[in-house]
């Protein structure tokens, strides 16, 4: 599942009322960049409307880690680049501001921390990927982890809807446009995945989605790590 | 430079005294696996003696993602698998005695969230060499890292003790041992690295390492990434 970053919980709490306290309101336009992933602002933002994306750049290709969705926290100091896929309204706080809440309020740090693990399994799964998985096995994941959000169960067709392009979908799986589009060519080959016009796709089965994604479906409520006992020290 | 779990600030501040009240000791043999990545025991855990590994496993391979000297904290919730690479003196506490401790002591949580943090960042590390940097790149950057820990500049020689095996070498940098060799063997024909027996490198030249590596060196202030100015939003 993709790592949420959702405040809703902090904000259900009483304390929350004052969260936005010391936030201000910025917008930024389709494509602005709100952070080059420099040391040189450094705050927390709230989406509060529109989409932002979470990447990484190299010589002459992208790695995108994360979309902030409305009510998703983030930072500017990660490192990372922050974009705006389209029109977006985020309420920013510089770091002081926020660490000051913190102190005030330590419920929030525990929100935080929630927030802080869920993006380390984000990061941990990406790693996962690109090393144990081909890209056709990575591409297999991306639609079997929306397909899972639409509830599919093994055996039955589900439709989905990717509002992403194919180049987009290659920044996620961490290839080249090229070499994704002839991955998905395969899994259309192999009757896996079909597709109508540009965003309409369908997957056929999704227990055999599964199988070609390298993973168990449904997920067995334990990892799928073979159980080698921890022991548990003298 | 590798993260850090330390958590020596938090037991310095005056709130550290009573950091272990609640930790039960437990040690392990070479080879005892703390945790198995399931959600069977949720608890933190900081190692007092020795080295842990934490680690992803695939159907062949293994991922190494950081190694745990004394001094670092660790949680057993994190998905990963945590193998003692040597005889390993460890204090435990379960999540609910450590969660009660971050609500008696906001300032546990700051150093929580740095922990997290520089986590995190050790992760994106990994994710951007296993997509913008091949084996021979990734590796000319570990031996960079320790090199930079040795504090070598550029055009000095610089000597490393590397008590890693090339096998765990190649965990680290997500590649099997064959592939691992082969980008060493051709590191040192191009004379950036030369070995004396097991454990004995010597990194010849600095900034011509960094170049293979595909990094400045030393790193400019700011991150290498092209200044594209953020835009500060309306
Ligand atoms: C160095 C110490 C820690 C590390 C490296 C760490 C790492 C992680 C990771 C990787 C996850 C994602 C696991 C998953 O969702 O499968 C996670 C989740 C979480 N962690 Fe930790 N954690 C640490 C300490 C703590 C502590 C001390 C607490 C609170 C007392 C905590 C609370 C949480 C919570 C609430 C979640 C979210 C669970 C969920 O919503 O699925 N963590 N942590
Ligand atoms: C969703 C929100 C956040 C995310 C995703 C996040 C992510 C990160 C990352 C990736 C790093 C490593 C950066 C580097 O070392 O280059 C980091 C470091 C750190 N973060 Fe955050 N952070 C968040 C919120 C916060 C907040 C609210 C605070 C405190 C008010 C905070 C305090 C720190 C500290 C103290 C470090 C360690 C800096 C160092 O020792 O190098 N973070 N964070």
């Amino acid at each position: 599942m993709p790592p949420r970053f959702s405040i809703d919980d902090i904000l259900a709490k009483p304390s929350g009322a004052s969260f936005f306290d010391g936030f201000i309101a910025q917008s930024h336009e389709k494509g602005g960049l709100i952070s080059a992933g420099l040391p040189d602002r450094d705050g927390v933002l709230v989406v509060m409307d529109g989409k932002l994306r979470v990447y990484l750049i190299g010589e002459d290709r992208e790695m995108t880690l994360f979309y902030l969705v409305p009510g998703d926290m983030f930072c500017t100091h990660s490192g990372c680049l922050i974009e705006a896929v389209e029109k977006t309204d985020i309420r920013y706080a510089d770091i002081g501001t926020f660490a000051k809440k913190l102190e005030d309020n330590p419920s929030l740090a525990f929100g935080l921390i929630g927030i802080l693990g869920r993006a380390m399994m984000g990061c941990m799964r990406t790693i996962e990927d690109l090393v144990f998985r081909d890209i056709k096995q990575r591409l297999a994941r991306f639609f079997l982890d929306r397909a899972r959000v639409a509830q599919g169960n093994a055996g039955t067709e589900v439709p989905l809807f990717i509002e992403l392009t194919v180049e987009e979908i290659a920044n996620l799986v961490g290839s080249s446009r090229q070499t994704t589009s002839a991955a998905l060519n395969a899994l259309m080959r192999e009757g896996l995945i079909s597709r109508k016009g540009r965003s309409n796709y369908t997957v056929a089965d999704v227990g055999r989605l599964a199988a070609a994604a390298g993973t168990a479906f449904p997920p067995p409520d334990e990892t799928t790590r073979p159980a080698r006992q921890a022991d548990g020290g003298r």
